[in-house]
């Protein structure tokens, strides 16, 4: 894993991914203190980073095993992202869903074109069983939403853009905020920047209860959550730093950042007011620790990545009812 | 008017202004029947593409006329592009509004660096008397919201980067559909079109019995609206189309096309769950008129500009409820 690894990806992507822009809002920048730049990934392809990993791995392969297709684990962004890199390549794409997953995300990744596969998870059916057998009849390749260097490298292309958006803005010293499940983007991020911009500091951010890498980069070693769900920040809650993207992280990092879920639905709420973008509860972490923890940051300037907007009417009903 | 003056306001606005991303979704695309390409001003600076207007004009301003100070009547995206847009170049502004306008807009205004002026509208109080009295005193320069050479040039300079945004995506070929109140916009975007894009037809959209442009286009002289409020797309509610910028709609422009209230709101939701943006309801005229007016445009691909993001949390939740 390296930084070579990282440009090449975003050369795969060119033309393939959006570029998003870097947003800015004077009434952001005076709740927070310093000046707020937000790189809204929400406004990716299918609504969160997922689709640059996703495309990273399936133009990565040679053709040959594409064309037999791939295969992902996941409810959610990462199937999205995969579902869609693998339609636009031409190539099969099976993800495996629980059956109690939200209707909406499993029509949404049919219609991006992919074989969903629905598995009794309250039934106690392992999804691990399902894939591996559909795997090997259909010779499948695996795309991991995290522990992968392909999907780290094109998650990665997200710091190359933040690297030559905030030299175009002339900020060369700063925090870059970072909503973290397993370690994907933050590693991937913190490689580019090192390269690219040295001067900024990437740090995850994550929700109470569920902050494993923060205390990972404490400890200096893997530590787990408690728990896997029950919290409204259900994109970036992941069991534990990834074996890959840990090391990383612990390398480069700086410390993590820990907030409510009551910040991210005030952080959402803001969100709409004041950028008009949509982001969901865990894509919105980053920006509520620059928000609402400006003592824990540093320098005159704040980035925070909105990693995804993929949030159903009723929870983006419940922020603006509490907060707009 | 002509195209140099656009050019010239792209090159003071280059640094200043957000160059919007074109967003796609092929769940709109489905709906549409073509393919559909979405121009987000909502995500330009005070959320509406009246920044670009507001800058252009006081940046073409000499230095001593414009450290005297700018004055402008609107209680919306006009009040907030040209408060921001005087702020950045450190020059007095005077917005006039009326006393009931909403308490929010006012406040923002007032936080953006201008000096908010209040006239009861109700008590026949005239904002016309109530800005020439100032004007006069402090010699202010008054910057119309859409009948001022500058005014369309700056929101000309959204046309420029449409022609070079379809250029990219390979289209040549395609009907631009723009929310369209006085006509700044429609008339600027039809010139920049007409020079760089000949194959592009811009085309305004309006509300059912607010389609002042439309039939003006239609009888070759303009018409007016009957009622000047009672739609919820206020944005692009106005008397008639501008004198300055008719002449330029009538020579460029194709058909007008009408939609309803409840397609806007419909277009809204649609633009929450697919491109993850907020849009007001006069910023989805144009949307509303892509995805369900389909028999009225013509060609595979269509390009819609969502004018404006500058929708209260309640207007949202009603789109919300209806459509999400």
């Amino acid at each position: 894993m390296n930084i070579d690894m990282i440009r090449a990806a975003a050369d795969r992507l060119a033309g393939h991914v959006r570029k998003t822009p870097l947003l800015t809002s004077p009434f952001l920048d005076e709740i927070a203190g310093r000046q707020v730049w937000v790189k809204p990934e929400c406004l990716q392809h299918t609504g969160s980073f997922k689709f640059r990993g996703g495309w990273s791995a399936v133009s990565a392969m040679d053709e040959e095993t594409r064309k037999k297709g791939v295969i992902a684990f996941s409810s959610g962004n990462h199937a999205q992202g995969v579902a869609l890199a693998a339609a636009k390549h031409g190539a099969p794409a099976v993800i495996i869903m629980p059956e109690d997953a939200p209707r909406m995300k499993i029509e949404n990744t049919r219609a991006l074109g992919a074989e969903v596969v629905l598995y009794d998870r309250a039934g106690g059916e392992s999804r691990e069983a399902v894939g591996d057998a559909l795997s090997q009849d259909r010779e499948l390749t695996l795309i991991r939403p995290y522990d992968d260097p392909y999907v780290i490298a094109g998650q990665g292309t997200t710091g190359l853009e933040i690297a030559e958006q905030a030299n175009e803005a002339g900020v060369t010293d700063a925090d870059v905020l970072i909503c973290c499940g397993g370690g994907g983007l933050t590693s991937g991020i913190a490689m580019a920047l090192e390269a690219d911009a040295p001067g900024l500091r990437t740090r995850p951010c994550e929700p109470e209860e569920f902050d494993d890498v923060a205390r990972s980069l404490r400890s200096g070693g893997i530590e787990k959550n408690n728990a896997t769900s029950g919290n409204i920040c259900d994109a970036i809650i992941t069991p534990a730093p990834g074996e890959l993207t840990f090391p990383i992280m612990y390398r480069l990092c700086g410390p993590g950042l820990v907030v409510t879920e009551v910040e991210c639905l005030h952080a959402m709420a803001l969100a709409f007011s004041r950028l008009k973008i949509v982001v969901e509860p865990g894509g919105a972490a980053a920006l509520a620790a620059a928000l609402f923890h400006p003592d824990e940051i540093e320098g005159d300037n704040v980035f925070a990545v909105c990693t995804g907007g993929n949030v159903d009417a009723d929870m983006f009903k419940t922020a603006l009812d509490r907060f707009a």
